[in-house]
């Protein structure tokens, strides 16, 4: 699944991936009104205006990007039907030709990891039968329980030639209250990427790991010595756009080929219409917002890209 | 919620929770035959199987025991149908009077950490409408993202007087890959165990504040420090019975009040049919044996606070 995630990046030029994560607000008020007017303000209601924004978007912007990036927790938080519209969406993606990244940051141990393993990545097994479930692509795993939290996720990606991006070093301001703790001198995160690196080494694609880690665009300098530690782990770098980062931030995360790095967008490409920069799109066109602002997002990270050879 | 925690073990003189992390393997044949019978070898079949062999573990348990703690990754590798026996699952707690801990180890940041405590502790609000989705009394929580994981989870646990349990040691062989490195001398848990007593500080019932940490019962030197760091917080303890933890081990996981502390197993009660111990039942009364099994983990863990007072 590297191989495909590397080759649509080379394809779109786009080392980009948006982030799926619909909240109720975002939702523009004709779809929620169409929704509420069919399964009334209940979480069948939320779960079919979340999944048709989604599908708009997905349809307006797939033709321009390698993957997306569903967070769970948006869909979880409205139960068993949320989550319904978390499945259709990871399915329609796939129909699409996109790349689909869980961002589900799973982790425990054991069969339990095994567990959210087969649901996320693999296949369960029911009597005479094996059956795929959520089926997403790649997973993001936390890594607080150690190597024992991992290894189930890493032998069904091995199996199912799927991947997984670890978190190493969180965009959020207070990541460093125990990511930056001092270890001999060293942050826990760079032991956290040596790790990685390490995990990854023996499920190599042909020039990249299926292992890979997430490292926020707000922290560009950990970034580039990150990228060092980690060779061949790709690096999945939320924070960009909303939470701050800008494409000049992120040259560092790519090694000189170019690639090793895939920058999210969530908010600032689902919710561009709320914008000034895409107002006048209109909530009606929100879905040709969130293009223009993929559209912008591309030429801010490959400008930079150009900038930095 | 912490109050109810403490009253029911003070009735039950039972500090123990009892794990409800079913595996298709520990289901007597008898009721995947039933259930494969009416829905097929199917996510539905093996959602049934769960849900049913859960209800007689319940049913033979439920008046021994003050909590549950349904493992979410066992359900959620059977995708949506495999939710929905969880869901059942904790709804069924909840009429028979159990206090239910989720065990979900969610953790993420901002407002994606606020719609997991949303599904799972809280209420959504949707149009003007509010719902409670998965509605557990507990959650567990990673903390490795730092305050901005955990604040969303603690507002909602205000709102709701729901509550926490933060992994700080967990029972894992390699939970010391990170949490023991050493920060001026001393592990990482350490310092997360900090965090657990100021995140719990202002979030105080009676005599404990409703955010707890989570400290493996295979690690009870660790326990002992951890207690002393975090007073007033509850220690959830897995790692008891089948991956190790003896009652004797664990009287320094409590307070010399008796409290502070509640001990998990999961496939040393559920699947106790499974042990010579309690073969002698037989698969069709392997509620029966999970009832003997509850029994004798209470006499084990009440005999070794007796003995140590």
């Amino acid at each position: 699944m590297i191989h495909t995630l590397i080759e649509k990046i080379q394809k779109t030029h786009a080392p980009i991936v948006v982030g799926l994560d619909p909240m109720l607000s975002y939702v523009p008020q004709h779809i929620l009104d169409k929704a509420f007017a069919e399964f009334g303000e209940t979480p069948e209601g939320a779960a079919e205006a979340i999944w048709k924004y989604n599908k708009g978007i997905i349809d307006a912007v797939y033709d321009l990007i390698p993957a997306v990036k569903p967070q769970i927790a948006m869909y979880e938080q409205f139960g068993i039907e949320g989550l319904k519209a978390f499945q259709k969406t990871v399915d329609y993606c796939h129909e699409k030709g996109l790349v689909v990244i869980g961002d589900v940051k799973r982790g425990d141990i054991g069969s339990t990891s095994a567990a959210y393993a087969t649901g996320h990545l693999g296949k369960v097994q029911i009597g005479s039968k094996a059956f795929s479930t959520f089926n997403e692509d790649f997973a993001t795993v936390n890594p607080y329980l150690g190597t024992d939290g991992i290894k189930p996720f890493v032998d069904v990606c091995k199996e199912e030639k799927k991947g997984l991006f670890i978190l190493v070093k969180t965009s959020n301001p207070s990541s460093g209250e125990f990511q930056d703790r001092l270890i001999d001198g060293r942050p826990l995160y760079e032991y956290v990427g040596e790790k990685v690196a390490q995990w990854g080494a023996d499920c190599m694609g042909d020039s990249y790991s299926y292992i890979g880690a997430v490292v926020g665009a707000t922290y560009p300098k950990q970034g580039e010595i990150l990228r060092k530690l980690m060779p061949k782990s790709f690096i999945l770098v939320p924070g960009y756009g909303a939470q701050g980062g800008k494409g000049a931030d992120l040259v560092h995360f790519f090694n000189d080929d170019g690639l090793g790095a895939i920058v999210n967008s969530s908010r600032g490409i689902i919710a561009a219409y709320k914008q000034e920069q895409y107002a006048s799109f209109g909530a009606l066109n929100y879905a040709d917002a969130s293009r223009q602002a993929v559209v912008d997002m591309i030429a801010d990270i490959d400008g930079a890209l150009q900038a930095a050879k």
